[in-house]
């Protein structure tokens, strides 16, 4: 056996790192006066990968450059092949006894390597089009149960549809955008109509994002075994979700307002190579799969999830849920290759929401929703206060890693201030 | 009173003319190897509108070009005063007795005008999102009493919302171009599981479509004033629905993939300014907005509609369908400013679909569902042929036009004709 890949980046090896060698994700960044580019973390330091594409240590293989763009997309669009070699040559840039270009040159080490508490983290790609599914067995019972009780929780198509509703690309925003408390009709129970004013029953949604690095032509379907080739890596995704706006209407044609005003991601995409050792399968099928949802091989992975509440002055956030994304009925392969069978083109640079995640005890539960059952049986935090729901002045963190040999494969934060709601114009 | 306006281009001036001087509506066309650029329809000609910048006879006021791009977007980016300005300019250029230039100028006018035959139209701007909504009373009265019975046929907030859901951008297609059959999951009545393939149900539905030219920061709502001014113009727009794939998937997030192989549009964008003598006001309210819905003046207009159907190999179509867009319920303004209300980001180049136009007689509904009353009242087409949903060949046609004195404002033809399904890979 070999010995575990190390980094001349010495923080780089640190085993509670979430950016060893091993996971190497891509982002977006900028400093100072610079235009945003394109970057790859390790330790914390941020490649600046325009930098070596320039200095050509770097080829992304491309008619043009593509590492000096404000996002990811461009090199996304050079498919698969540009992802393996881009991410071996960084690997052997980066490697204990690899390639010595980047290590021994003290100049271009200077400009390529950039501290990461220097730089703003900004989108990491340009969505295209924003999904969002509902494909945890847990969490679609829990809420079914909240609202029709145990013997009717899953819609009768739950075990056969991996089910999704199109979000909105345009409110997706990085990690550390505040997130304002949106307006909307609700109905309070027993009202003769419709009230109009903030949410008062604001809520997170932990989820994994799969992010598309390929498309398809119009009118072609792909399988679930091409949708996973086309999927170059995954985000951590918050999906922010006005509950009281949500009952009132989403029925007949679902949420809309309820999840309009904002999605947060984590501003690192993994990538699908860094996560290939963690690939676990999805569950025993308690109804057999149409065909075309087949998966060739396992095409979930055993991510560690956790939610983190801080309210506005407290010095620690509280840890209000555990899981892991092995927990889903459907992977975002499945989800890809059922968005896509219809002849739904899918483009570079689209986003797909796991749906949340939830695991089966209590302390489990990816939303507020259910770790308070619906408002009923609130949290405490290590403050000593309780919440039912998200309140003004409220950080939610998402954290996420899969655990390696002496690493682990981290996704950084997630996170997100909640502010009041704004004033009507006019 | 001043006599009507009329143009030096002859054809223009013919009355049943779609693109008289008073509509000039805006869209992307190419001819031979030339890049595709921004055009504006008059008569039976095109007039390039990239080379009138060029020559410095039209200025959109921008600080770079924007009619050499292969969308209207960087046009409509310039926000309403460049609308206002283009569209005088246009004006002056192509009345009789207004500025000689282009009608003067041979050479330029061999370059600047292109006959309409000539040109391949493409989709004018590039939809940054993709909105349907609901908002036709009759309509949803209409598919309320079908599956609900007339008592329940409207949801409970449906007097209070202009119920709304995101569609998929990505497969917005212009008029002309083919669509397939959609493949997808489908549960017979009575059927123990789903069953895989061919849409059985295929459907159109007649709409309108919003262009929205202007955004709003995420997290700010606009009023409908606001909203109204934020609109561009105005398409007609299909939005093809597999009925049964909808009905199995639809519950509880609404339609996805029944919606998502498809939608197409006209090719020119009628600006909002031609469309401003035809304004009329919504009916009267059968329970009371909220005040953020409230509209300040007429926001509705009066465009006559219709569908055609033509079988494969028929000689002529058969006219299925006539209706009105002022039977709709809400305005596309309501509809803008209650998607912006919760704090949503609203994009140059959205499109809003205003969901399916009813008119109160059966001859009068905007969908092959209500038309045949769910299947159960097949339509006799000119050919003798009979038709409760369309079948592969057809060819299906939407078509618009305000009444002027003297002229209509046309929106051109809204059409795509339907292929067999495709085959599964793998």
């Amino acid at each position: 056996m070999s010995p575990p890949l190390k980094s001349w980046l010495g923080q780089a090896n640190e085993p509670d790192c979430d950016f060893p060698i091993q996971n190497l994700p891509y982002g977006v960044f900028g400093r100072d006066a610079e235009s945003p580019r394109c970057g790859a973390a390790i330790g914390d330091a941020v490649v600046d990968l325009a930098v070596l594409e320039a200095e050509e240590v770097l080829d992304a293989g491309g008619s043009a450059p593509v590492f000096g763009r404000p996002a990811l997309n461009d090199f996304m669009a050079l498919g698969p092949p540009a992802w393996s070699a881009v991410r071996a040559r960084l690997t052997e840039l980066l490697a204990a006894g690899g390639d010595p270009r980047l290590e021994r040159d003290a100049a271009l080490r200077g400009r390529a390597l950039v501290p990461r508490r220097d730089v703003r983290l900004a989108l990491p790609f340009s969505v295209a089009g924003y999904t969002d599914f509902y494909a945890c067995r847990q969490h679609a019972f829990n809420v079914g149960t909240m609202f029709r009780g145990p013997d009717n929780a899953l819609p009768p198509n739950w075990l056969h549809i991996p089910i999704g509703y199109n979000g909105r690309a345009s409110t997706v925003v990085v990690s550390g955008t505040d997130v304002r408390r949106p307006l909307g009709q609700t109905k309070p129970p027993g009202a003769d109509g419709p009230r109009f004013g903030p949410s008062r029953r604001l809520d997170i949604e932990l989820e994994v994002g799969a992010v598309v690095g390929a498309s398809n032509p119009m009118g072609r379907p792909v399988s679930v075994a091409e949708a996973d080739e086309m999927i170059f890596g995954y985000v951590l995704l918050n999906d922010w979700s006005a509950r009281d706006i949500q009952a009132w209407e989403y029925q007949p044609l679902g949420p809309f307002q309820a999840k309009a005003f904002a999605t947060s991601i984590s501003p690192w995409v993994v990538p699908k190579a860094a996560l290939e050792p963690f690939r676990v399968a999805t569950p025993d099928r308690e109804r057999p799969l149409l065909p075309y949802l087949h998966e060739p091989g396992p095409m979930l992975y055993d991510i560690e999830l956790e939610v983190d509440m801080r309210p506005e002055g407290a010095d620690a956030a509280t840890t209000i849920a555990r899981t892991n994304y092995r927990h889903m009925y459907y992977s975002s392969a499945q989800q890809l290759a059922h968005h896509a069978v219809g002849g739904c083109r899918m483009n570079v640079g689209d986003l797909l929401g796991s749906g949340t995640v939830s695991g089966p005890e209590r302390g489990q539960f990816g939303s507020l929703l259910e770790l308070s059952w619906g408002g009923r049986d609130p949290i405490t935090l290590d403050t000593g206060e309780t919440r039912s729901f998200v309140e003004d002045g409220d950080t939610m963190t998402l954290r996420g890693w899969a655990r390696g040999d002496g690493h682990r494969i981290g996704f950084g934060a997630c996170t997100g201030k909640v502010l009041p709601a704004p004033t009507l114009p006019g």
